[in-house]
């Protein structure tokens, strides 16, 4: 099933300072915080791909009077920008892609731009040599339901019982991601990290990921002078993970020797809900008290009703990172750009 | 996440006599045999769509002359010849798909067949109310590796650690396209039953299904005088299923009342590859002994060591199926076939 064309090189490793690199889905929370670290970390060039679709440029504005940065607008579903845009690039970092909101909403786009944009991008990577693909995945390949707890090691299988349709869909399209990629390893000796991000959250923060904007709905509420709605008794695990711990591993993964492995981003601890609307409420000085808010009845939890968290010492081992920023003070930065974001 | 545009019928059985039935991906194993039980059923019309990509004219040749048959030639990549193609339609088989040595030699196409292709054609099925459609998916949901052994149930997630990317990517098409079914169920009332085959085999066999290649290419080896090669000591499980038991529970899915379900279909009694040779040995009247060949180093198995069988009660429950033809018959057949094929 192997029919190496090229050998691989004998290490993975990318180091940042003096290469090219190039993100697609640039203009996104993940993607912005990638730049700044890329940049500070003495990247010769970091070129910012993006269709705009999802992504603004207000995302990447701050960016612009680098003369290292380069936009490119263009879309992962045209193999022939991809073939344009990655040509000496030396390393790549795929986060575009549609989350299980877009597979519910407009599911021909989500499959073209998760799927065939995945494929798409690999293969310009690979017919150009690029050195490293780092693939944005995600722990959506656990899948949902009663299977989903406890410890989410990085052998667990995709689960799918019970569980929305859009919510497997997704999952499903990042396990064909990284199968995608690592059949290019096999085939072609393309060096690939896929990482298998958590709930990501953080300033500049988007409004398609609907655990991490729960924060904010919850912060409007309370500034609002409404109590905070918690969703059954409010003992459901969330496991998120700072944005700026993600664009850490991020370049970890390029600079680590490791190739063909998939790994768990998360953050230091999980977190109850319960505990996440009281970093809400402490952040805003507030004595309201959270309401509970009962599920009605045939509502679909995607996450079982028991504790889990998602390791991530795999991640430490394989590619030396682990996350630093802890709940309390990813949630401060969140609501203070927030803030500011209200005032201007 | 439900936007119910229609109500669901009653009831979602759809009787055959009197059905315009359409089998996209018709000229094939399962297809052609599909297609005689369905004329024997009193079906009104039955539509043989395919692309002659993989299907050959020969395989339907002996159907033509029924005057309730149609033979159309189309592709379930391009939308508009389905939206066609479905016109005044009452049920849907979906069987045209690449397999596993399809998504390791030409990754493009699989994807576009077994992920467009489906979504294309689920969307010909919705826009014109056609009453039913009968997916066929795979036990390759379930995956490959050390946690797919034992009792094959329909709740067991896709796992994918240490098998050949190709595997898994075949897998989680075939999960992609139950859960569009799910979509299309849940949105716009699309009654469809997923039937998840195990290996078939029978009269008519193509070439691209490894397993069922194992038999035929064993016969071969008897025949010329040689001795049958073992794979392992074995000692490996295969679940088996005979076509004209598939094509018995196509039908059975069509007429029972069940929806939203998803289903194995496998043979009356799992078998040892030593015990498949035998019965092939026995069908030659040879006493030829089989030699045991070990694996290479480095090869990656598809099934577990351990024994596994796949269940197929659930079809019993909710579609009224079992199977019938027991391996030494199912055999007997497909190498009678052989025979009469050398021959002419």
């Amino acid at each position: 099933m192997t029919e190496s064309t090229t050998s691989p090189p004998a290490s993975a490793a990318l180091p940042i300072r003096g290469a090219r690199v190039l993100i697609a889905g640039a203009a996104s929370l993940v993607g912005s915080h990638t730049a700044e670290h890329l940049l500070r970390a003495g990247a010769r060039e970091v070129l910012l791909l993006d269709n705009f679709a999802f992504g603004t440029p207000e995302a990447i504005a701050h960016l612009r009077d680098d003369p290292r940065v380069r936009i490119v607008r263009a879309d992962i579903t045209r193999l022939h920008e991809l073939l344009t845009a990655t040509q000496g690039v030396d390393g790549v970092l795929l986060l575009a892609a549609h989350m299980t909101l877009g597979f519910a909403q407009t599911p021909w786009q989500a499959i073209d731009v998760n799927v065939r944009g995945a494929q798409n991008l690999i293969e310009a990577c690979r017919l150009h040599r690029v050195r490293k693909l780092v693939f944005a995945s995600s722990n959506a390949v656990y899948g949902y339901g009663p299977g989903v707890q406890g410890a989410l090691h990085e052998d667990l299988p995709l689960h799918s019982v019970g569980a929305p349709p859009a919510a497997v869909l997704y999952g499903a399209s990042k396990i064909i991601g990284e199968q995608l990629c690592r059949q290019a390893w096999q085939q072609h000796g393309l060096a690939y990290v896929a990482l298998r991000y958590s709930t990501v959250y953080g300033e500049r923060q988007h409004y398609r990921a609907a655990n991490a904007l729960y924060i904010m709905d919850t912060y409007d509420r309370v500034r609002r002078g409404e109590r905070p709605v918690l969703p059954g008794d409010g003992s459901d695990s969330k496991h998120f993970v700072y944005v700026g711990d993600v664009a850490r591993a991020n370049l970890a993964a390029f600079e680590s020797a490791a190739t063909d492995v998939a790994v768990n981003i998360s953050g230091v601890d999980p977190i109850t809900t319960r505990a996440l609307v009281q970093l809400v409420l402490d952040y805003c000085g507030s004595r309201l008290t959270p309401q509970f808010q009962p599920d009605p009845p045939g509502t679909v939890r995607l996450t079982a009703g028991g504790a889990f968290h998602i390791p991530h010492d795999k991640a430490g081992a394989l590619i030396g990172w682990r996350p630093e920023v802890p709940m309390r003070e990813g949630v401060r930065r969140l609501l203070a750009w927030r803030e500011a974001q209200a005032r201007t």
